[in-house]
């Protein structure tokens, strides 16, 4: 398997674009975008756990229960999310799209991002419709990308590619991030196509183990969004014979499956809401899978961690503090943890005391843009990451007034 | 029961003291405090639930299972936790008290505050014991109010007077609070003196009792330190008949003792590393008790609420946000959320959906240093309250470099 250039439309028969409609103010600002099967194609999806959900989430669950989807459409600048009637617009958004397609309106995966609680104005997609399909190609998956930012600084896209019984397959993706990033049992948007074939059960499964150890390990500012989802589209296309079963090809799968998840994760972390650094908390030696996950998150979303990590502070007690307090059982007289980046590594901390250690190349370590947060609990054989970013000045400016 | 000037010395028989014995490098800063009952005083304390635990936790936590305390010494600048002789120089700061104050070492309660993990020197305080233990007096209650700072910027104390059969009694507290600060069944330094006679156990179970309604309410960062505690001392100088069951006393003294947290709360969370507005969160109309403390709670800690409020922004999709992934049961079509200030009230949503309002009067509203946020969940009858603060610039700025 290979990391290749590319995105959405990576993998064969999909075609993508993304336009300025009109919902957002800046012309400049791509707001709405497309990403198209030209095959119905296997679907599965997972949503936010926020008891608060956008009204598309409501109606793309609907549409995805068949495990068929052929299109998806989202907007960004509203997330059409706590408005009376954001049923009736995310369907309408749905309608729009099959008419001009003519595909079936519950093959279309609807999605929406930004402000909430601000009716949604229907005018501007319906007006953007004929444009947006018009310009639909594989060349464009980068528009696509661009279409589903808001805070983002960075579009993000990653695809591989990877051989199935000696058919070539690929897998491409492209996410939005960067605020209200606290995944719980499903994540941010983002947006995965693949050629190969798959069935519905496994595509299903694939999706729901990878998201635990991949978008449900990233956090940047603890607040999970209400509009968060992943949706993986796989048309089959590359001829591959499909894959039914937990055999070689679904592990071959997965593994691709969770090349371009990492990718997109590290990506989202690193492009977090005025972000510098991404940091990766990994952690080693823990008694159970379970206390390695809850160890790395609660570190990675500690404030006081994320700010001494911005300030390029050696601060380990913060580190320690938030393992402390993170819920689970570990002997605080085993835990190592070192800084690490491509400078160096700095051992900081050592059977749970602190350690001699040079401020000088603690500081150098951590001026880098990316830094892991070494963790061994010694106390068992189960590894995890987690990935976040620093909290800095710009952050609360982005936050601090995001309306106007 | 009314509010009084004065802090840890308006109950009879207490004096105090702060010096600056040489633990921080700024000579104007006092570090060092003491509180001290003429008496033996009946004691209880609540401890931070971080399986890190400050290394002088540990030893008060075995000085106070007798339910007798007669002294508090407790330094800032090193929170002494996570050095290998911790336990040690907690200790000796123990014994340097006893002997100059001549009390029983286990009638000590220490404390410390500061840095994790840099072995705290007990030259220092050695040195300072003596000067410290001659200015005790009634009148430096402030000294060590200021003595126990870290990055707090206001002095917290107060006091309120109160009869019991007739007899004069009364409670007093000073605390320190600022950053790390997200209370677990216990919370940050707060240490209370009391001349009212009450027995051990109906001391403890008072104390146990109002922190669940006061100090596990705030939140100024979502991280629970290492080296939290609270503690209260009651000497029984009033002369009160002791108070022994859950009678009108005890209703009278808890009264009491929640108007001093309470007001410590508002001081600790209005002081929040960084902040320029003290928030309060208040929950009506939740089906139970631990409904409305949970949305309360969730409020107050998401980031992205916090940031709107320094930004004076009306953002009420962040607070239902909030709402939905706090955990708590609730029906989202039936909240309604508003703002409220000494300038006015204003209604932003309603059952779940936003309402027209004017931003302008929305933001006069929001500009204010004290912003109540109102949620009435419209599906039962009880009430919470949490008090948290802003996310500024300058929380980043203090922590980015804290230890330099």
């Amino acid at each position: 398997m290979e990391i290749i250039k590319g995105g959405v439309c990576s993998a064969k028969g999909f075609s993508a674009n993304g336009i300025h409609c009109g919902i957002r103010h800046n012309r400049t600002k791509r707001d709405l975008a497309i990403i198209y099967s030209q095959v119905p194609a296997t679907a599965a999806a997972v949503y936010t756990t926020n008891l608060v959900k956008g009204a598309p989430l409501i109606v793309t669950k609907k549409h995805i229960e068949n495990g068929v989807a052929q299109a998806i459409i989202c907007n960004s600048g509203n997330a059409n999310t706590c408005n009376a009637n954001g049923i009736e617009i995310a369907e309408k958004m749905s309608d729009l799209l099959s008419k001009e397609l003519s595909v079936k309106p519950e093959d279309v995966v609807v999605a929406s991002t930004g402000v909430i609680g601000q009716p949604l104005n229907i005018e501007p997609i319906a007006n953007g419709i004929k444009p947006l399909v018009q310009g639909l190609s594989a060349d464009n998956g980068h528009y696509a990308a661009e279409a589903i930012m808001t805070t983002d600084v960075a579009v993000k896209e990653v695809a591989v590619e990877f051989s199935l019984g000696g058919k070539t397959c690929r897998i491409g993706g492209i996410a939005k991030g960067s605020g209200m990033i606290h995944p719980n049992m499903a994540t941010m948007l983002v947006f995965i196509t693949t050629d190969a074939k798959i069935s519905s059960q496994m595509l299903s499964k694939a999706l729901k183990s990878d998201i635990q150890n991949t978008f449900n390990m990233i956090s940047v500012d603890g607040d999970t969004s209400t509009n968060d989802m992943v949706v993986v589209l796989a048309n089959g296309m590359a001829g591959n014979n499909e894959i039914v079963k937990e055999d070689e090809d679904f592990a071959t799968f997965m593994k691709a499956l969770n090349t371009v998840n990492v990718t997109l994760c590290r990506m989202i972390a690193g492009d977090g809401e005025g972000a510098t650094k991404l940091l990766e908390c990994s952690v080693s030696g823990a008694k159970t899978l379970d206390i390695a996950k809850t160890v790395a998150k609660s570190v990675i979303c500690s404030s006081l961690t994320k700010a001494a990590m911005f300030g390029a502070d050696a601060n380990w007690g913060r580190v320690l503090c938030a393992i402390g307090y993170s819920g689970a059982q570990v002997d605080i007289n085993k835990i190592d943890v070192s800084f690490k980046s491509k400078k160096g590594t700095v051992l900081v901390c050592k059977n749970g005391a602190g350690v001699d250690f040079s401020e000088d190349i603690a500081k150098e370590i951590l001026l880098e843009k990316e830094i892991i947060i070494e963790v061994n609990l010694n106390d068992g054989d189960y590894n995890s990451q987690a990935w976040g970013c620093d909290l800095t000045y710009d952050y609360v400016k982005i936050n601090g007034d995001y309306r106007t």
